[in-house]
């Protein structure tokens, strides 16, 4: 990835974990666009993380582009499930 | 809302409840689009729905447009909290 573009995996943590990163990302790393990635239960988080960053904290910045998708996960126990995925483009 | 456009809300019932909802709303009642709102931990499901949709049952089927919000909630105990709040359009 280039210098000026950021991903940020959205997991269990609460979601001010990540708009803290997303904040750090923007303001002291000179980021002009991060992208926010999630699956499963943890896509809310990132809605909510993005909702965050956008109304709290950063009021200039945009939601670009989000795209939704299915990733195939491997089980312990022998085969496959199917996940959804959330991916959440913000730039400034 | 016109004919050709209709709305399914997503709640806490399993995502297979609102596949079923909207594949009857495409195939019988002629719809051409149908958009999906959901709020709070429903937001995954609504994403469930949309992806299960799409690559199980109706393959033709094309994710318009997803757009993200808050809204707030009055709280029994008096105040407001916020929620975010997603919509995805689905249309074929």
């Amino acid at each position: 990835m280039s210098d000026d573009s950021n991903i940020v995996y959205i997991g269990r943590k609460p979601a001010m974990n990540y708009v803290l990163a997303v904040i750090t990302s923007f303001n002291t790393e000179g980021t002009k666009m991060v992208t926010l990635k999630a699956r499963g239960r943890a896509i809310t988080t990132a809605v909510d993380v993005a909702e965050i960053v956008h109304h709290r904290f950063m009021k200039d910045l945009k939601v670009d582009d989000i795209t939704i998708g299915t990733e195939e996960i491997e089980q312990q126990e022998g085969g496959t499930r199917n996940v959804s995925t959330i991916d959440i483009k913000l730039s400034r």
